[in-house]
């Protein structure tokens, strides 16, 4: 019961975590764990309600970091269980499953392949998506995990919900009738890098644009990384990719990076 | 006679440049230039000694920029042909060939194989070097062109003479016995980036050990980036070979950008 409910998550790309009793009393009692969405999935118990509520406290945080880890408790969920006496220890193997951050990157351009390509590096599952079926082809991204032949709204509308902030939208598109819905699209929700490419003057134009449809808030302006990357003279597409790889590495840690969106002057010298 | 030197330098990964008479008298005459250490070896001509000249100097800067292009002159070499009447314009074909930067890593430690997979991406011929014969594998390495058991002493007199400015050394051992050498042996070479990966402590104290064996010149120190990388707060081997790249990008084409060298405080905040 409890695995097949396992089996199903990790089917499902939805993060999971498995807590097994591995010392102490109940040994081999198992309970499994999910956050889905806003609430939390539970199933099994390690023998005490207690014990129960911490340690599933403490696997979520396990869960977030994607860590594996033995963790130790008294029997009725004591923290510190090396402060008691006369009664027994019990160990509980945390086992967490983690999908992979996902990259969705709107465009099916030269810039694309380059950048796919070193997000796979990285580990993240990479969405292709351009309404131009010549272009979004499996054969030009054999690297990226989906390409998707449709309009940024109804993937994001499909996708979004699942998006947080170890996830990342790239739009590498110059047209804005495909990326000022991107954009949209990209802001409604909580994804944790946004970066669109272009010149600073595409981007200047590209702000009117989205004053137009409404988007004028300094806290969604703020999100919007423009010009894509941080500012180490890429020129090539595979340059290119490096920049915007190492702006959201540190944009996810809050390093201060030199992003060419925080500065002015020409990307290219 | 042409094409089998020409067949030889590409076989050999040297750099070449064929000039091909595509318009105007001597139609079909070819000429091939190739930079040899530093004397030039050409074979050949496009009919006149003088444009020989010209092209042939004109193509060089081609071929250092990787770039194949037409390019116009007068029958005897005159750069701006528009301006002659009464005489044929002569079009040239240059074909360069340039071999990829090399990227040579010390060390087949867990960095490695990331670093070089991003490396591959930006379209490096990729060695990996270790002394110890169970890491350094080719199935470890799967990604690497190169991957050789040998110390780094014998590895750069071999392959140093041919590494130039586009080119980086990347030593990613913390092993004395090992990274001092590479870091001699690599000094002794125009390479144009030496990255040394390690903590600021380990820094400092390798700093005493190759005073140790004579090198403290500050033109020699401040060759070497070490801690190794920009300040992305990177974590992962995989964040990190993003960092390395995005450092040897910037440092090529003269960008400032945040080293780990150049700044101070922890690596992992």
């Amino acid at each position: 019961m409890i695995y097949s409910a396992l089996a199903e998550r990790i089917r499902n790309n939805k993060p999971v975590v498995l807590l097994t009793v591995i010392d102490g009393p109940n040994l081999g009692a198992t309970l499994l764990a999910s956050p889905n969405d806003s609430k939390l999935d539970t199933l099994g118990t390690l023998g005490d309600p207690e014990l129960d509520r911490v340690a599933v406290r403490d696997a979520l945080g396990e869960l977030e970091a994607g860590r594996t880890s033995v963790r130790n408790y008294g029997p009725t969920g004591q923290v510190t269980p090396e402060d008691l006496t006369d009664t027994p220890i019990v160990r509980i193997f945390v086992e967490s499953y983690s999908p992979p951050p996902q990259m969705i990157i709107f465009g099916a351009v030269d810039f694309t392949a380059a950048l796919a390509r070193v997000a796979k590096v990285l580990g993240y599952y990479v969405v292709v998506c351009d309404a131009r079926e010549v272009f979004a082809t499996k054969r030009r991204f054999p690297m990226a995990d989906e390409v998707l032949v449709t309009w940024p709204t109804p993937v994001l509308a499909k996708l979004g919900d699942n998006l947080g902030a170890r996830d990342a939208i790239c739009i590498l598109t110059h047209d804005p009738k495909f990326d000022v819905p991107a954009i949209q699209g990209a802001l409604a929700t909580k994804v944790g890098y946004i970066g669109v490419m272009g010149s600073r003057k595409t981007h200047a134009k590209r702000l009117e644009r989205l004053a137009e449809v409404g988007i004028s808030k300094p806290e969604d302006l703020d999100r919007l990384m423009s010009p894509i990357g941080i500012d180490i003279g890429s020129r090539t597409p595979e340059e290119t990719a490096i920049s915007i790889c190492a702006e959201i590495i540190g944009k996810r840690v809050g390093r201060i990076v030199p992003s060419l969106s925080n500065s002015d002057g020409p990307i290219h010298k």
